[in-house]
C-alpha cells in the first residue's frame, strides 16, 4: 500500500504527469495506491495512471459521501472528517510519497514522519528537503524523478521483509 | 460495499457460522465485504466466508497499527481512533447488514440510520428490533437467513440503479 | 463533567422543558455541562438552564467552523468529524445523562456503555430501556425526574471518590 | 481561545521557560489557553503559566481516558483519536502560537494553514519560518518574544471585531 500525498486544485501540470507515471510504476510493481480520494490534482493523476496500469486504488475522502470523489478511486472509504483524514491516509500507507505541496499535504508529511513512516519527498525545494530532514531525519528520503523513488520503495521493502 | 457489522469476542458459535455463510454469499454476488476488521468474531468469520469464495475484504481497523487486524482483511485501513472508526465503516458502506448485537455494534446501526444508510437486521430479537424500526422506520429492515439478506440488498440495489 | 445527548431538531417542547431544568440542576452542583453544541433542542436547552445557574458549558461540535453552535455553549470544541464526534462527547463526559431519543443519540449511549461509562436513561420508554439494559447490563441506570438523576450522579461519584 | 503546540518530551528547558510565560501572558489578557493536554513540555508549561495566573485551560488528549493528561489541563476533551486529535486542536483555536519544533507539531501548522487559521511562530529557524511562509504566506506570522505574540494576538482580534 503506497500512499501518494500531494495538492488537489492546486497542482501544476508538470506535478499531475509525474503523478500519472508514478501511478502507473506503483500498479506495475503490484502495489496498491492510495490517495485522498479527491477528483482533483496529484491524488487523481496518479490513481488514473495506477488504473492505466491495471492497479487498485483506494481514496480515504474527507467528505460524508462519495460525491466527489475521483472515478478513478476504486475502493472509497467515506470519512466526513474534512481534514482529520489526513491522519488515516498516512496510518493506512506502507510508504508515503510526496509529490508537490501545500498545506494539507504538508501535514501528511509530518504526520507521517509522527507515525514514524518511511517519507519520500519526490521533486522538492532545498527549503521543504532542509525542513523535513530537520524534523524526520533517517525516516525522509529524497527522489528527483519515479525510477528513483520506486528503487527507494524496493529497497525500503527489502529490509521489512514482512510486504 | 456491504457494511457487516456484528460484535468481535462476544459473538455466539451460531453467529460465527450464520457470518462465514453471509460473507460467501457476498462475495459471490460480486460484492465488497468491509467491516472493523479485527481478528474476532462477525467480523473475521465474515471476511473469512468471503475469502473463501474469492472475494475483496477490506477491514477498518480502530488500532494505529495494522496489530490485530484479521488475516481475512486484504485491505487495511488503519484509523487509530479507537471506537471513532466505527462512523467510517458505516459511511464507507452502501448497506449494512448487522448480526449479533453488542454495544460497538449498536452504536454502528444507529450511526447507520443517522446518515441514512440502508440497515438489515439479521436474526435479531424483537426488542432489538423495534428499539430501531422506533428510530429509523422505514431504512430498517429484518432478515432472519443469510438468502433473505441478499435478496433485501439486492432489491435496495435495484432501486438505486446506481451501484 | 456530565454530558448531557438528546435530539436536536427533533425534540419534543417537554424535552426541552425537562432539559433546561437539568441544566440547571447539573449547574446547581457546581458540575459542568457538556453537549453536542448545537443551537438546537435538547443540547441547547440544557445549556440555556445551565448558564441560567451559572454553570460552566462546553459543546463538541460537528462542523468544521463555529457556526451553527449554541449560544449558550461558551467553550466550543470544533471537530469537523460530523457524527464522529459523538464519540468524543462520550468519551469526554464522565457520566453520560440520555433525554429524548433518536438516531445520533442512540449512537452516544451506545458508545458510552462501550466505553465503561454510567449512563442514565431519563425519561424513556419501556423498548428503549430494555434494549440498552440488554447491552449495557449494570452501566444502565434508570430515571424518570431530574431530581432523581442528580441523585443517581452523586451515588455514582461517591462511589468514584475520585472527582 | 488560543491554541498553543509545541513539543512535548522533547522540549527544551528554553522552550518549556518561554511556554511558562506565554502561559501567563495569555492568562492575563483573559483569554483561553488550549493545548494538547498531555502532562509534558511546551502543553503542560503553557498550561502552568496560564494557571499560575488564574486562566482558564484546555486539553484535548489524544487518549481514550484521562490518563496521562496534565493536572494544568482544566478541561479536558477525550478523543481516543491519537495523533487524529491534532486536527481538533487548531480547528478549536482562534489563533494558533507555535513554540519548538517536532513532526506533531510541524502537522498543526500545517493544518491550521489548511484550515486558514492565523499561526505565530515563535522563535523559530530560518528554515520553519521559510517554509510555512512557502505555503502559508499571509496567514503565517512571525515574533520572537512572548510580548511580539501577545500583540500580534492584539491586532488580529482588533480586526476580526468578533471576539
Amino acid at each position: 500500500m503506497v500512499g501518494v500525498m500531494g495538492p488537489g486544485e492546486g497542482a501544476t501540470p508538470d506535478e499531475n504527469i509525474m503523478a500519472f507515471d508514478l501511478g502507473k510504476a506503483i500498479a506495475k510493481e503490484g502495489w496498491v495506491t492510495l490517495t485522498g480520494g479527491r477528483s482533483f490534482g496529484v491524488m487523481d493523476a496518479v490513481m488514473k495512471g495506477a488504473r492505466d496500469a491495471d492497479g487498485l486504488t483506494i481514496g480515504i475522502l474527507p467528505t460524508e459521501t462519495e460525491k466527489g470523489a475521483s472515478e478513478n478511486a476504486q475502493i472509497r472509504i467515506v470519512t466526513g472528517m474534512n481534514s482529520g483524514r489526513n491522519y488515516l491516509c498516512v496510518l493506512s500507507s506502507h510508504v508515503v510519497v510526496v509529490l508537490g505541496m501545500a498545506a494539507g499535504t504538508a501535514s501528511e508529511v509530518a504526520l507521517a514522519i509522527k507515525a514514524n513512516k518511511k517519507v519520500i519527498l519526490l521533486n522538492q525545494d532545498e527549503v521543504t528537503i532542509r525542513f523535513f530532514k530537520n524534523i524526520g531525519s533517517y525516516k525522509v528520503l529524497v527522489a528527483t524523478t519515479v525510477e528513483e523513488t520506486i528503487k527507494h520503495i524496493k529497497e525500503y521493502l527489502a529490509v521489512q521483509q514482512r510486504y
